[in-house]
């Protein structure tokens, strides 16, 4: 199954690696688009992004797009390109991010940006992404690629809501769910909406595949900041309480704060809106979190979203494709117990 | 002729004003696409893109592309939707430029990084480049578009060449010609190639387009590195002097190397290499570039593509267009003068 085995790291859980290995001759081929469209004699460019995509990252988005694509059908190779272009999209934003976030660890190591330098990061990103819309063109499909150009915009969108929300107290579940719909969910919902458009699928199909992918994006992220609160970062991949560090407002935070408002509001206001963060506050956010009970809350509410993407499925004829899916839509939430 | 005062700033010299009037209601309409399309909820994204768009810039490479479909003929309104993209694109190049290569002046304004943060430039940026190609899905022209993502990745790979280039002082004028093709004269070729293809012109008078737009983006480039040398900032909107500060291996400090190589070989060292400066650096940087004559020379290279740029039209019937994108590739030299 590891064609490319310098790329390609598996997913450590049952659903996700049968996916895996049912998909495992398209993934082989999108491996090998990604690895050949982040060529450039500019050494520098694939150096930096084989740090960053060859560093462990799930493919998930790519895998989505591949097995969509398979449940519906789908013969050809354009699901090839797409998935590919999505990884690209992906890639590119995690790079800005991790810029924009002055994160410390991704996918268990250093970020790019820590190795090279903020501006390599800026422009291969860049670059990444002007690639990812030149693999879409190969595909002929203008209406994939407007979907693709759609998240793109949504995701930065996104990204600055976030970004002008930090510190912000006020911040509620509204404007977080706003957040993480547009920088997280949007590529997911895309990734999988491009499926139904290139195997030419009813309106009714291609609405439920846009929002199984939505809310499986939904509850990827919900699970993501839960676990920035309680995960280890072996699991994680990034440090524990960056989000807290950055002063995010994330679901955990905003229940916690709901939660006792009253008591602990000077604590909030200091490590949130002020960020002025000794070393045993993290203990403490974390102590103040678990009685507030969010991060059982905030997993509830995936688990909810992961059970909303499975219904929308049933619109398809039964399949191993689609009971794959449906699996892989559990496993996203159970990842983290 | 000014629909749109808060954006258009019409350029100060008269063959590109001619293009201009010429143009104007094309331009109207091209602005209101901007204007509309930099739209966001999240008003952080227009306050920042207009920072930047409403500041004065030439929009010379929209114009080219307007200027070009008209000299082509073209009815219809794809034009306004591509050099919207066009504008967008280089809009974008620049605020993440800003960030690179910490500008402290653009367009005569403080850029948009230092009002309002590295991470909101970063992020409006991938804003503005998701919406160029919305903007260029709608043309229905995917091999426009193919040629506008074309030009982005390359743009990106001249920008990182540059960056890694950055304190070389072997870089030759081989690997110069390379960045500036990439990160200037590349955008300029796209923005005028992409008349030939709506208008459905021959393979030789694409090729004359596309050329004529990569030699005036040449020019373009090697007059403004001319001018951090010799220019005025009123003049340069931006600072003299900040490629000096960067260490970037520009034509004229090639030159005046090459000239002086023994003599000051230890001066350019210190400045370049090892990016210690003290305050009469720069003057005496000044100094050695005129006694090099290498600001003479650059212009003269500028010079020489803009006339070859002018010969490439040749191949398109005598028009009122034709003569005015003549004028506007001496305009692009004179401009400095």
């Amino acid at each position: 199954m590891n064609a490319q085995p310098q790329l390609i790291n598996k997913v450590d859980r049952s659903p996700a690696e049968k996916l895996w290995k049912m998909a495992a001759s398209d993934m082989a081929s999108v491996d090998q688009l990604i690895l050949e469209r982040m060529q450039s004699p500019v050494g520098l460019i694939p150096d930096l992004a084989k740090h960053l995509i060859s560093a462990g990252g799930k493919r998930l988005r790519p895998l989505l797009t591949v097995a969509t694509s398979q449940m519906c059908g789908y013969k050809g190779d354009k699901h090839h390109k797409l998935a590919a272009a999505v990884e690209f999209i992906h890639s590119a934003t995690l790079l800005h991010d991790d810029v924009v976030d002055d994160s410390t660890l991704r996918r268990g190591k250093k970020p790019a940006n820590l190795v090279w330098g903020n501006s390599p990061s800026i422009l291969v990103g860049d670059f990444l992404f002007a690639r990812a819309f030149n693999l879409m063109v190969e595909t002929n499909s203008l209406e994939a690629l407007n979907i693709l150009a759609n998240a793109s915009s949504v995701i930065a969108e996104g990204e600055v809501r976030q970004l002008a929300a930090l510190g912000n107290m006020q911040m509620d579940e509204v404007s977080y769910m706003q957040v993480i719909s547009a920088k997280t969910a949007a590529l997911f919902a895309a990734s999988t909406e491009v499926s139904a458009v290139i195997t030419f699928q009813s309106e009714e199909k291609r609405k439920a595949l846009h929002g199984y992918g939505l809310k499986i994006g939904l509850a990827f992220q919900l699970v993501d900041d839960a676990l920035d609160y309680s995960g280890f970062e072996s699991k994680l991949g990034k440090s524990v309480g960056d989000d807290f560090r950055e002063g995010k407002m994330t679901l955990p935070v905003i229940r916690a704060i709901e939660f006792s408002k009253h008591e602990n509001h000077s604590f909030w206001h200091r490590v949130i809106v002020e960020r002025k963060q000794n070393n045993e506050d993290f203990k403490k956010a974390v102590l103040l979190i678990q009685s507030s009970k969010s991060i059982e809350s905030t997993m509830e509410l995936a688990r909810q979203y992961s059970l909303e993407a499975k219904e929308l499925l049933n619109v398809f004829d039964p399949s191993p494709w689609r009971t794959t899916l449906e699996e892989l839509a559990s496993y996203i939430v159970d990842r983290a117990s």
